[in-house]
């Protein structure tokens, strides 16, 4: 039943290195090549095609399952999992949980795989125990319950949020082989829907002269983060709900800060108090910790925003090509400044680029799904994606980002991304080297 | 702390029922009253103001909970379920799990909390063994495995499914005293993605003198549905997840046909075949069922689109105001014919109306979410809301609704829905008379 619905002459590779042009899927007729997950035992078969119907089956006579008060993944569905990483010397609570990238679709992360990143694991907080203190350069200091909170009006997002050290195996001498999810799943996009802080700055009587607020989490890391003052009346909120429902307790239930477009670890969870001041903490994360070390020996810090970005999640490390057929290349793309404009995909490692077909964003700030149909020939390829957004940033190169940042910089990394496919059909990730 | 922002004459109403216009969301110094879930302890005591901080907290000093690879919800948050109610004879299968609209935001509905209607349970489905027939007139009937579908290009839509049953209770003589999720909580809004069905039609070689495609699914009901091709070819797909992960069993795991804005029965859950014929297969949930029947005696068949609706979800039955202040009413509003345009609010019961404030929808057929704010003078009050389309069409009154339709008419309501408010704060469904 496999039928190739594009035909080139074997002997001579396609242009664009097999890469479609965008406007293929309104074609017809296209069938499209099977993927596998390397570790399924279905890798070694071939029983997925499209086939002519065998035998008319009969409905079940029985009933199925009865009706549940808050539904699961089917059994079926629990390989899909996050992956949990500790930092440093195994601290319990310090580390990640990646969402798996790879296995999602869409342009939002279901609640239960939202990547999670703690530093000292989840906090079993009591809601009507929890209150956010507002503090600081203010002419009335204010708590807030989360009662309180519920009471305001609200606001709703789809944003991607981003931790800072997503994909800081980018930075290795030698490509890491792992899943994109185990790379770069630090990030989910998610509906954040809560309360604007320009509200509770105005009720606190602001001082005119505060120019940063010091958040601070009720986690035990008591985490403390500054924020420019400007950028929390501008467009952060403190959330509530996250895809519909009050937030997850890995997420900050019962109130998180939300800061659009900017590095994760500024929308600080378990929110307990923000602190109006006239100058920044200068914390342990925002000095020792996410911080970049520049080439010069100075560190960069207060980099908020995070870069453009992009990266293909079909095919790549871990999957299998079936053999030589058309695919459909997707992937994911965000930016911290802007709304993705377009996403340009390479089949032979950036010599050429085909523009990819976008979903989304939803939010300008939101995740926009990228797809491209590829004529695989069965030789060696190279795939990228290479994301620009409105402000007109484009994704650098590894080599230009190691050019300009060095090697000693773990934060931002936003470098394109190669997933190298061999003739077997099989996908690794590489720094642009077949 | 409680201030009241707005002041009006005690003795004299203020104009449009106290509903503030909708930039006073823009303004400062706004402080909104508590709405209590009626039940709720809190009901009883005012302990949820914003107040001054008390004394300064220390952090817990041990890690908290380590991390899962599948998240769930806080267990302070057990109380927001689904309510299951069984249809007819009590069949344990046959029935609809309900949405908790008034205790979700934003606008979408997380995956454990979408509205489930079935008519024979959840069917268990080996996603290896199952399979999706496409046949009748076509040049090559096929059958279609979940992984081969996979493979295929996909496209997202964040859609509200409702089911055409759905606040059926509006045509009872009295108003029912439910909460507004057991009463109109059999709709949702989710991002659905997977192929679209032109694709298959295509490549089966869709007779062209095929005018329906019957659709049946899996469960031991063998619900049959038949659609136009036109509405098939023309943005219909096979949904494979369900805002980012694989679609839950309850939603017809491994794969259900989406039709967007139509009623929800026609989303068959568990698709197991679509047969193109030239006439609708008047199977029973076409004739006996899912049809109105009309003051004349004839009954109304192959009514597809919902109509443009919305319900106010805070306040609503079963909350209770605190006192006199201003609150924030807010709710959902959709259609199936096209983008929700604007959402009037008036607080006594449609003599005037103020324009609400809008988020959303994301897609033309997806939620959106419109709050306006209210300021209670203590008397009674009849809230409702009234939703507009963009092809023009508004939320009918219920009478005008009862006028044209009748009593007998199951499915289909969509009028406007009025909550009373009476002197003690309590919100009870109205008819319209305080």
């Amino acid at each position: 039943m496999r039928r190739m619905a594009i035909e080139h002459p074997p002997t001579q590779r396609a242009p664009h290195g097999g890469l479609l042009d965008r406007r293929a899927f309104l074609g017809r007729g296209l069938q499209f090549g099977t993927v596998f997950a390397a570790t399924s035992a279905a890798a070694t078969e071939s029983t997925a095609d499209a086939s002519g119907p065998t035998a008319a089956r009969s409905p079940p006579r029985l009933f199925g399952q009865p009706f549940t008060a808050y539904g699961q993944p089917s059994a079926h569905e629990r390989q899909v999992l996050r992956s949990i990483g500790l930092n440093g010397r195994g601290d319990p609570g310090n580390g990640a949980a990646w969402s798996p990238l790879e296995q999602l679709e869409g342009t939002l992360t279901p609640n239960g795989l939202h990547f999670v990143r703690s530093h000292a694991g989840t906090p079993a907080i009591d809601p009507a125990a929890h209150r956010l203190v507002v503090h600081g350069m203010v002419r009335q200091p204010l708590s807030f319950s989360a009662e309180a909170l519920l009471r305001y009006p609200m606001q709703s997002r789809q944003l991607a949020i981003e931790c800072g050290g997503n994909s800081s195996a980018g930075w290795f001498e030698e490509p890491v082989q792992r899943t994109v999810g185990l790379t770069h799943g630090l990030v989910s996009c998610a509906e954040w829907t809560g309360v604007p802080l320009a509200m509770l700055l105005d009720e606190c009587g602001a001082d005119p002269r505060a120019t940063w607020v010091v958040a601070t989490g009720a986690d035990a890391s008591a985490l403390q983060m500054s924020v420019p003052i400007d950028k929390m009346r501008g467009d952060c909120f403190i959330a509530l709900y996250q895809n519909g429902e009050r937030l997850r307790p890995e997420n900050g239930y019962p109130m998180r800060l939300v800061v659009p477009g900017w590095k994760g670890v500024l929308n600080v969870k378990w929110l307990a108090a923000l602190q109006l001041a006239d100058q920044p903490a200068m914390a342990r994360n925002e000095t020792a910790r996410y911080t970049e070390l520049l080439p010069s020996g100075q560190a960069q810090q207060f980099t908020f925003a995070m870069g453009v970005k992009s990266v293909i999640t079909t095919p790549s490390h871990g999957q299998r090509l079936s053999g030589p057929d058309v695919y459909e290349i997707k992937g994911l793309a965000w930016s911290g400044s802007g709304a993705v404009r377009s996403v340009d995909v390479s089949a032979d490692g950036g010599s050429t680029w085909v523009q990819a077909a976008l979903q989304g964003p939803r939010d300008p700030l939101g995740w926009t799904r990228f797809r491209a149909a590829w004529h695989w020939d069965g030789r060696p390829a190279l795939l990228q994606s290479r994301a620009t957004d409105t402000t007109g940033q484009m994704q650098p190169s590894r080599d230009a980002l190691v050019q300009s940042r060095g090697r000693r910089s773990f934060y931002h990394y936003n470098a394109i991304v190669t997933w190298a496919v061999d003739e077997r059909g099989i996908v690794l990730h590489s720094y642009g080297e077949v």
